[in-house]
């Protein structure tokens, strides 16, 4: 069965895909349209109201906000979203460094209504850098781990290129093929990939890892323009100034 | 059952939805898996090399590029794409002034492998513009009748609220309300909405013709920025200076 070959999440989920152009950050809202319980994947500062809104006019009830990692490019509105809804938590991996709710752990199951999303720990980008997969592995929630025909950056915060080309082959690329790849981000338009696309076409995740390691080694991008101001925030759950 | 329930599309469906930022145009991809026919509507002229690439690497076989309308925010990639693709025919509606392979009309059908669209005629932001509703009518395709939270403007063109108001009212809020929306642009991160959702959310929509006819007098919008070119380029597939 070929990529994407269909999109069936199953029954009762909810299930949106929101963009901050900024960071070209997605954020991933699913919901069980039955009990309403919600989640939020990465939601960000800049688009708090939208997805505040969205989430009333949808009907649902976010119990959790979670964070794929510690992020270098945006502050994340978990902090603040928890202040206008009483009872949302937030989640982040224990590795992460990070102050939350409810801090992950390999294995950990995320429920939301009779759904729940399996935490993989993909190391690699950060130390805290995990990979939500659904219970059905329909689709699997990459953070910077993998990207659509790229990954994460290795060259800050905790980076290091073979643990992530460890994490990608040994943690994402072991789920079946047609599993929708959602990542964080996207710089192409691209919105949704998938396990079978990424191993065929990945330019870099089909490399050896030695090669995988130099071109990671080489990348010479510039220093993400918000990271000082990001990863303290992201830390305290993007609360810091309040 | 509430907005967005399932993206069940039915087997044998790949579908891709992509962005292209300058003009925040969505480009859609849609193929039967198996015979690996393939449809794009709304291709644009500056990411025609990243969707002939994901075309390739699916390895699905395009047969056709459907404009929803005379775009006038950007040039379309279909003449181009013919170019590359020899085979491939354009489509658009009659209505339109625009030259194509295909003119459609009210009713007509697009197929590809055992799937498809079924064309509605909803004018109102140009004469020539079309809704594609997939056959099980679980998704639509409004072009720029009917974006998320909002509606093609008016003011140019052959703009006429008041049919605007018609046709989304007569030709789009009739189908069932899981019934999802993919609209031409969006200009807030937002990717996908239901007919249910924008029957109740929809800022202009839910007011009367009246009120709407006057909302749409008073946008006071800027002339879109590119309009003199991409017009003319697009009334003949993008191909003018070719
Ligand atoms: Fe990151
Ligand atoms: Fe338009």
């Amino acid at each position: 069965r070929p990529y994407c070959s269909r999109m069936a999440l199953g029954e009762r989920l909810l299930f949106r895909q929101l963009f901050e152009s900024a960071s070209s950050t997605y954020t991933y809202l699913l919901a069980d349209t039955q009990t309403k319980e919600a989640i939020i994947i990465d939601p960000v500062l800049e688009t708090l109201d939208r997805d505040l809104k969205l989430v009333d006019e949808l009907g649902v009830r976010l119990k959790l906000a979670v964070n794929t990692h510690c992020h270098a490019d945006h502050i994340t509105s978990t902090g603040l979203m928890k202040k206008r809804l009483p009872g949302l938590k937030s989640a982040i991996s224990k590795f992460s460094g990070a102050s939350a709710d409810v801090h992950l752990s390999d294995g950990d199951k995320i429920n939301f209504g009779k759904h729940h999303l399996s935490v993989r720990e993909t190391p690699g980008h950060t130390d805290g850098c995990v990979t939500l997969v659904m219970g059905d592995q329909s689709m699997a929630f990459t953070g910077d781990a993998l990207l659509i025909r790229g990954c994460g950056r290795t060259d800050f915060q905790q980076g290091c290129s073979k643990r992530l080309y460890e994490s990608v082959h040994q943690r994402i690329f072991t789920l079946p093929d047609h599993c929708l790849i959602y990542p964080a981000h996207d710089y192409k338009g691209q919105m949704v990939s998938t396990v079978g696309e990424e191993r065929r076409f990945n330019p870099r995740l089909t490399k050896s890892l030695e090669e995988f390691v130099e071109i990671m080694e080489n990348l010479n991008l510039p220093k993400p323009a918000k990271i000082d101001i990001a990863v303290p925030a992201n830390l305290v759950c993007g609360v810091h100034e309040v």
